[in-house]
């Protein structure tokens, strides 16, 4: 298969990739200008930062994330890596994955903010979640992750948190929101969450590619990425709802893209309008963080974890 | 596995069904009444039809209608079948269907109307698809029955047309509309769809109940039924929707019903609202039937097949 941009230039290039579902092949030159073009239109739409301020990115260490980091740097935005590092210990995931940030942060001569979880909170992320009660890993490491970024960003000043967020992701959230009809999620999802009572503003400008996009621009630019998944997401449920999508896309390939763009320009405001309730804020007693009850999540799950270690002693 | 009701009774019965959805394993006795007692209290909810009208039911020969026909008898209805022959001669498809149609009719002791489709167009479905030059017979073949069934429906005086559609398609076809967030369909897919400007009304009193379900419902009343597909159906898209709803259920039991129910609960009531534009109605020019255009769709297909075959002659 030709380059389709190269044939209308009358120069005969062989793709590199066939984007099934925009109909379009494309050499390695023309894949990375068109990724990048429709990055920087994403952030223009949607008003998701400007050239003004600093950008912080969320790198775990995978394709997605160092490729956004690697991308926005090189389109001239300054940006600042942020890295969590949740002190898993299997397939020495964390170690990597921090190494590989630093590599990238090397490379585009950018600074690299770590932020290790075991030496502030005193345990691995595992260990957390099992102190705490809690069956799943995942939502206890999502909630973390969030509040730390959040206070990463008011600290250093960020105009926004941008994450490595891709369609498949979006969309898998959007059917699992959209399975159970839960209003309040469907009328907030959406590619830029504002800056708002205490959290900073949280924007995904690869929302609109596909994990097969991000691995190809990530492969094309030689970024070197985690390949392997985090060993604590198997028990997730999200990969239920990306197969359910695989099985569409591949019938009737481009109903991913089609499901997450038709959604945020003519459901999503449909579901924000109904959704008169504001969430009332208040400050965490104990840290501060905005939070709905008086106690936020965090301090909570960190109490739990005095209390069952006060316990074990 | 036992039956959940007997043992509440201090019996102990084996189950003949395990509807894991509603965490509910019932012997033969139970199953029936628990699958009967819900048909009619969908019924009542949605205010589907009463006891003094006459109701028709569109039976094609397969489990869901001929399974509806017998309960709605049993229940007092005051109930006629309706049934339309295709002329499909693949696997002698009509042939048997027409049959098994007769069969219940005669166990049930009730009238069954039957229109000829070759008689009264003059060709089989599939020779008016091909001829009026659409690729999709299943489209044309669902447009002639809605046609079909709307006339007889105000020929027969009946108080409503009720279908055998289930969970599966009900779930599959909002999965359609969903995917495309096509916000007219989702304001109107319900289990009523009331009578209006000539159009008879439309009852799914199966709609919540899955196809496994009907199967044993079905099997367990000793209700013959076609076990094969109609040989058209084969290039429909609705499996595909099908197979996606499918690996979700099979993960995560219960998925269909909640996706389903919270629709028509929290969903459809906002997309509903925001449809402000109505839909208006003129009779056809040709044969009087409601339609939004000068002739409707039947006609115009029938026009096409009418010149189709004055070229070939």
């Amino acid at each position: 298969m030709l380059c389709k941009i190269c044939k209308t230039k009358g120069k005969r290039e062989k793709a590199v990739i066939n984007l099934r579902h925009h109909k379009l092949a494309l050499c390695k030159e023309h894949f990375i200008e068109w990724f990048e073009k429709h990055t920087l239109k994403t952030i223009e739409k949607f008003k998701m930062f400007s050239k003004n301020g600093k950008i912080g990115i969320a790198v775990s260490g995978g394709k997605d994330s160092l490729s956004l980091w690697y991308l926005l740097t090189k389109a001239g935005y300054e940006t600042v890596g942020i890295h969590i590092s949740l002190g898993i210990k299997a397939n020495d995931y964390s170690e990597k994955s921090l190494e590989l940030c630093k590599q990238m942060a090397e490379r585009i001569n950018r600074p690299l903010i770590t932020f290790n979880l075991p030496d502030e909170f005193g345990y691995p992320i595992e260990k957390i979640a099992q102190l705490s009660g809690r069956d799943s890993v995942c939502s206890v490491c999502g909630t973390f992750k969030r509040y730390i970024m959040n206070k990463l960003a008011l600290k250093e000043n960020l105009e926004a948190i941008a994450t490595g967020h891709n369609l498949d992701d979006e969309s898998a959230v959007l059917l699992s929101n959209t399975l159970r009809w839960d209003t309040g999620y469907l009328g907030r999802q959406y590619p830029v969450l504002l800056e708002k009572g205490g959290f900073a503003r949280k924007v995904k400008p690869f929302c609109f590619f596909t994990e097969k996009e991000i691995v190809s621009y990530a492969i094309l630019n030689e970024i070197e990425f985690m390949e392997t998944g985090c060993p604590n997401s198997e028990k997730a449920t999200s990969p239920v709802y990306k197969q359910a999508l695989a099985l569409l896309e591949h019938k009737m390939p481009g109903t991913k893209l089609r499901f997450y763009k038709e959604f945020i320009k003519k459901a999503r405001p449909i579901f924000e309008a109904v959704n008169k309730e504001e969430i009332k804020l208040v400050p965490c007693e104990k840290c501060g963080t905005p939070t709905t009850a008086d106690v936020c999540s965090v301090c909570r799950i960190l109490e739990k974890v005095k209390n069952a270690k006060s316990r074990e002693n």
